[in-house]
């Protein structure tokens, strides 16, 4: 394959680039153009009119996505074929299966390797289902301790937020991760263990953090002549060492094809959600995500939104050459949603090299921060407006709120105000003010494009989650990364061991050898 | 004034730059770099041994320092001298002077202008003290809501979570920023109306999203038969429309000299802070903003950490161009402490404009970005350690926990596994890793800080958000830009009412004039 800034598409880009539209120019921004620039699926509508593209900027988008077939690619993915590889090193050689966790409903993928991932992911829904029951019968829990970090926390947690209105009552969950020992400490003073459930998730089952505060939370119950046993849930994959009835009420499973960071629609995030929400309302939320991954399968930028956006994405880091990109909500509700993206895109495509094993010579993944709407504008919105650094936005907006619970002041209601700010800003960023006064003087031409749905609910939740799944894997499809390993964050867990043996050594009263990972001891000399 | 790119230390940086320390090479980063890079005040010290920084570059940016007499500016702006301007156009024209509010303790400033300013604040927060202790006796609230957008929100909730572990006991506060009506509606929810206090916050007395939270909030007080007079406090300026006996409990008072994101220690984080800490703890808050205070004055950059902190950061801005910076507290109290940052840093510098009204020609404030660690490593650390935007991370981290809750397992407690993982990201991100294969490369030379401390108490807090404020202030005095005013919010707010005018109108039914901001009709008509 020709690597990226050989593409005939490529090139064609970059002649585009040197003069891309100008949207503060009277005329460039125009209703027509907004009218023009939607694209629509699965409840959801894309706003595109406010990116920095032309009709020609889209088509040779649309040209990179065939010259790197991405779509092919796309359709590999979710039938199993081992896309997780690098190319002649040692590499995990896996497929990534995330979609098979939930196509249980229409058009369900036909392949062998699909299927049977389907079937596992089935079964465990179904054990889900009647512990969930007995539970529920038994009236046992009432709180949920989540203990897992990285992709066992951010996705499941961020949903969580996102649905609180659509809880079923007197469930409320805790997500534990931080090995920081403050983080427990101030959950289990909070609940009742008597009336708690300990969800622990890791796929290898030996992740230092949530071990470490497995035995943390393990301590709080004994303390309080309550065994652990009755209470501890496993999720984790079969065989590992935490794979075991000896210690846990239940165990469910995971595979070695399902990344943590696209983990939330499996059990990583099922036991927790389907407490929380009911298991009605789970399964919604899995239709929504397999309702997109339906539709990132489409060669139609209209109705394949990953795939748009991905390629809108591309157009601003590679060619516009902006290296962050803001996701911003106008919704409370997903507060926590950004943290689940910043991991899913960074973990997946903050690479330095292509599949083959050569280095990248142009950019991967950008910087993914954000924060919600309309607090954003009380805060960072100064330098997004009129900062040096450009950055891209990706609002997401509903026309309804979720409690539906609103007042009319001065003329309108909250909801209403709220989704003037989100129009208002997306104007705002792309045409910019002239002024006499250089301090009130706004640029313009601050990409932005909107997500909008009519209502979050666990089906828009579930669209919006395989959305971002999707747009990520296209553009490593497209750059011809892997997306799915992540190996560097190895290095850091290496260099902490050889401390935590420093302070385990201290601990024992034993003296430390001088050569021993010097950079560590220096450090450690002085805190004492 | 000279303007940046042509000081003579910003030409000789520009010439360090072109070969800057390669960290990654054997023997650049060594025990004795580490302890010959500590600076140290008010019970922190900041570990600088990892940046990518020589001796004659620490002395170039001390030229740089000298050269723009940044503290020479601090003094004056501590002094209370008009610093919020741009000269020849129409500007705020004001003191900065939230040392003020925190100036009881020694050394206190001698000029009249903040004199005077501490004098009325120290009036507030013997106000303060009497209506607190009134409630106490009186056993009348438990739950706190504090409505503010913003500055009034996301510094006093930040340092609120960082403390909770010195609360008093059965105390809670809840945060209502969002426009959003299902923020209001969760928390209203949640919490005995009967033991509520509302604390209404916003200098203007005019806030959009603050005015409309607060007639949100009182309808549920009418609903439940409640007098919300007897429930709700104002903070606000002296003669604001929310200035107001027949409304509000009380009327607590900050001034036009304390902007938003520098009020943390005004009446705005005070009302809130003293409520749930107690007003002895809320005063050792204040005695350690007040410690960093008189150190960002010392020309010494090992003991004035903020001009330090300043220097280094403009080094990797406009010297290597790195165009982000993350936060990452090993700490998860601090969780929310980096949301604040992003405001008070991207609010005050994200500007395209000098003091003296002309365009700049380098990089102003960075994006600010961060969620603590351990969880980030399992999150965005990929990218980090491996993708092609560099980015420089500040750390910040603690010898103690703060519950003292802790358990020994394999060896060491949670705790001490929180350091090793700290030191070991600063290490590995310095020195990288060689290896044969391509996907085990780490580059390296990703340039970072550490900021430690003892343990996080409440003076510690406050020494930390002191230091914070006079970094971005210290950046703002040496690139000669106006780090107090915030102009680029307005365009987003103009036509955010022009909008909010539409759905007015087809509320009353009226029929919208076509000619009348047909971008934001283009929108409404796609959401019907």
């Amino acid at each position: 394959m020709t690597s990226f800034r050989h593409l005939k598409s490529v090139i064609r880009l970059n002649e585009l680039a040197e003069d891309p539209i100008d949207l503060t120019e009277e005329g460039a921004l125009t209703p027509k153009r907004i009218d023009g620039m939607i694209a629509e699926a699965a409840k959801l509508k894309l706003f595109y009119g406010t990116e920095r593209v032309s009709d020609n900027v889209v088509g040779a988008l649309q040209d990179l996505a065939e010259e790197t077939q991405a779509v092919k690619k796309m359709e590999a993915m979710q039938h199993g074929q081992v896309v997780n590889f690098i190319e002649g090193f040692e590499s995990e050689k896996r497929p990534a299966l995330h979609t098979a966790m939930r196509d249980f409903f229409d058009q369900r993928i036909s392949s062998d390797t699909s299927q049977a991932a389907t079937q596992l992911a089935y079964k465990e829904l179904e054990k889900l289902r009647a512990f969930l029951n007995d539970v529920e019968s038994k009236e046992q829990f009432t709180d949920l301790v989540q203990i897992g970090i990285g992709g066992s926390e951010l996705g499941p947690k961020a949903v969580y937020i996102a649905l609180e209105a659509y809880h079923k009552p007197n469930r409320r969950v805790h997500f534990l991760s931080n090995v920081d020992p403050d983080d427990g400490a101030q959950i289990f003073h909070r609940v009742n263990l008597e009336k708690t459930l300990v969800v622990v998730v890791s796929k290898s089952g030996s992740t230092l953090e949530t071990l470490t505060n497995e035995q943390f939370a393990k301590e709080y119950f004994v303390k309080a002549g309550l065994n652990p046993k009755n209470h501890f849930v496993a999720v984790t994959g079969k065989g590992s060492p935490m794979d075991d009835p000896q210690q846990y009420l239940a165990s469910f499973y995971i595979w070695d094809y399902i990344g943590g960071r696209y983990s939330v629609t499996s059990m990583v995030g099922g036991v927790t959600l389907a407490f929380a929400l009911g298991m009605d309302r789970f399964l919604e939320f899995l239709r929504g995500a397999n309702a997109m991954d339906k539709m990132a399968m489409k060669n139609d930028l209209k109705c394949n939104l990953s795939l748009l956006s991905a390629l809108l994405g591309i157009w601003n880091r590679n060619f516009l050459g902006l290296p962050t990109v803001a996701i911003i909500p106008y919704s409370q509700a997903l507060m926590r949603f950004p943290a689940h993206l910043q991991q899913l895109d960074m973990e997946s495509n903050g690479k330095r090299i292509d599949k083959r094993g050569h280095d990248v010579d142009f950019d991967t993944g950008p910087i993914i921060w954000g924060e919600p709407g309309t607090n954003g504008q009380h805060s960072f919105y100064q330098s997004i407006h009129q900062g040096t650094t450009v950055v891209p936005l990706e609002f997401i907006g509903f026309k309804d709120s979720q409690y539906k619970e609103d007042v009319v002041y001065s003329g309108t209601t909250c909801q209403e105000k709220l989704l003037s700010n989100l129009f208002a800003q997306s104007i705002a960023l792309a045409v910019g003010q002239k002024s006499a006064n250089p301090n009130q003087f706004f640029p313009g031409n601050r990409p932005n494009r909107i997500l909008f749905g009519h209502r979050l609910d666990p089906f828009v939740m579930g669209a919006i989650l395989s959305y971002y799944e999707h747009k990520v894997a296209f553009q490593g499809f497209i750059w011809n990364i892997n997306s799915f390993d992540q190996e560097g964050v190895q290095l850091g867990k290496k260099l902490a061991l050889k401390i935590v043996d420093q302070f385990a050594a201290k601990r024992q009263g034993k003296s430390l050898d001088p050569k021993n990972f010097p950079l560590g001891q220096a450090y450690l000399r002085h805190i004492d």
